[in-house]
């Protein structure tokens, strides 16, 4: 793992995850390996999976009850679906110390963040994370320590943001070996739903209109193009409603893209064809990997 | 590389491919491996690059004279842009013997082979070939000997088709360890807009909506989604507008299907989206990678 030279590392003393699934499990073996951290909580819903993914060595101990835990915790990250962060982060707001760190890795964050502004007990501060990192699968079966260097983190501040709570959760995923940029919420779900969201709806749509007797004629194209759509239906209900209309807007965008690419076809103009594969092509050159 | 053990091998005198890019090199490099051809002749325009496909132990000798290598060869395999197809096959069998096998890899089939059925030389006998494998990158030097192995291989023979020289074709593609299906060139282009080039203009509108100040936020679904949007303009615009009325007929079978997802976005109604969801993850999941 990299770690850039000017950044200093803060050893917490004890990290809560709430929700350990992929990016819990992932961001709990990275931690580890990194060090960052004396104590691993996990808290969940299910005994069961948590006392798996303890004698997976990922987490230390866990629990099914989270204030008591995050009465204990100085950093607490909440890893559940995007229609559970505010309610997750409330919870242990109300049990932590007001110094306690709060983040989350939701990929929505305009509505968590204004209901949290507005809700937080006086004292605490969130600031909303989405490291941009994760897998079509789910369950800490899948965790992997490296999944997050060399990503793109985004951090998402407010003006009542305390500045001691942005710096150590900007160097905590810098630790992990991310790049982080700030922005405001707002600006994070528009960039996002043209980046990540409508990706996921345009891929999904793909893979919906499969016809069963095509299913052996599909090759890596069609199932590169479609890997992201194998997703949880839950967490993207969940995500896409919670974005609704940034993702329309960006939706409207793209179908005009395609209309382009269609009246091209259909009128057998292989002059203005060429133009927007050709600008496909630089866009996605352009993106290195 | 796996072959199916009730598939007896030919060795072919000599193999004659015209276009050494990806494709040609690829089936140099698994026919040199599996030793089905004593000789292997590359045929193209550009003498350097076939020379530095020789350099780099592809081909045994090349030429940019088609008539008369392919006069001197057993088994031609034409692997230049679909657009050309028609005239290197005409060509290659204005010369050779009757007995000599022509197929291609084109992804288009209907009008190639329906040009072939009336243009091609009497007593000579063409077959169509689709391997479903490729990359969105180009040229010989990312010739792979294993690209075919376990991938389908669809063969469009008609009614006026020699069963010898389909007898051949057939073994060839499963001696480099294909699954070959046969069908009806006009079924096959119908089936290949849906699995193939609907994909192709799908991901490219996307990587050419994507605003540049959006590039460092794209993560591994923007890239795996777009990933085909980096093949050539120039060979796509070739496939599209050869395939265009069966493309437009899936494009708007896609189309519908995405506005069924925009819609159910648009007005928050989590059930049906969930549904949709759940249908492109039970189609994706059944493509088994």
């Amino acid at each position: 793992m990299t770690t850039p030279a000017n950044t200093s590392r803060k050893t917490w003393n004890q990290l809560l995850l709430v929700g350990v699934g992929l990016l819990g499990g992932s961001i709990a073996a990275a931690v580890r390996q990194a060090g960052l951290a004396k104590n691993i909580v996990g808290v969940g819903r299910n005994p069961e999976r948590l006392q798996a993914a303890q004698q997976a060595g990922l987490i230390d101990s866990y629990s099914t009850d989270l204030p008591s835990t995050a009465a204990e915790s100085d950093f607490v990250i909440v890893c559940t679906p995007v229609g559970r962060v505010v309610a997750d982060i409330l919870t242990a707001a109300t049990a932590c110390k007001p110094e306690t760190r709060l983040t989350d890795v939701g990929s929505v964050k305009a509505t968590i963040c204004s209901e949290l502004q507005i809700q937080l007990p006086e004292g605490h501060s969130f600031i909303g994370s989405h490291p941009l990192a994760g897998s079509e699968k789910q369950g800490f079966e899948h965790a992997c320590p490296n999944l997050f260097n060399n990503r793109t983190c985004i951090v998402t501040p407010d003006e009542n943001s305390s500045s001691g709570a942005l710096k150590d959760i900007k160097q905590f995923w810098k630790s992990l070996g991310m790049h982080v940029l700030e922005m405001s919420a707002k600006c994070h779900d528009i960039a996002i739903a043209e980046t990540s969201h409508t990706p996921h709806v345009v891929s999904a749509a793909l893979a919906a209109m499969l016809a069963s007797e095509n299913q052996p004629l599909t090759s890596t194209g069609f199932r590169d193009t479609t890997r992201i759509a194998a997703g949880s239906p839950d967490l993207w209900v969940d995500i896409l409603l919670s974005n609704g209309k940034a993702i329309s807007e960006s939706l409207r965008t793209y179908t005009d893209r395609l209309n382009e690419f269609q009246n091209a076809i259909a009128d057998g103009d292989a002059t203005t064809l060429k133009k927007l594969l050709q600008e496909a092509k630089t866009n996605r050159d352009s993106l290195n990997t």
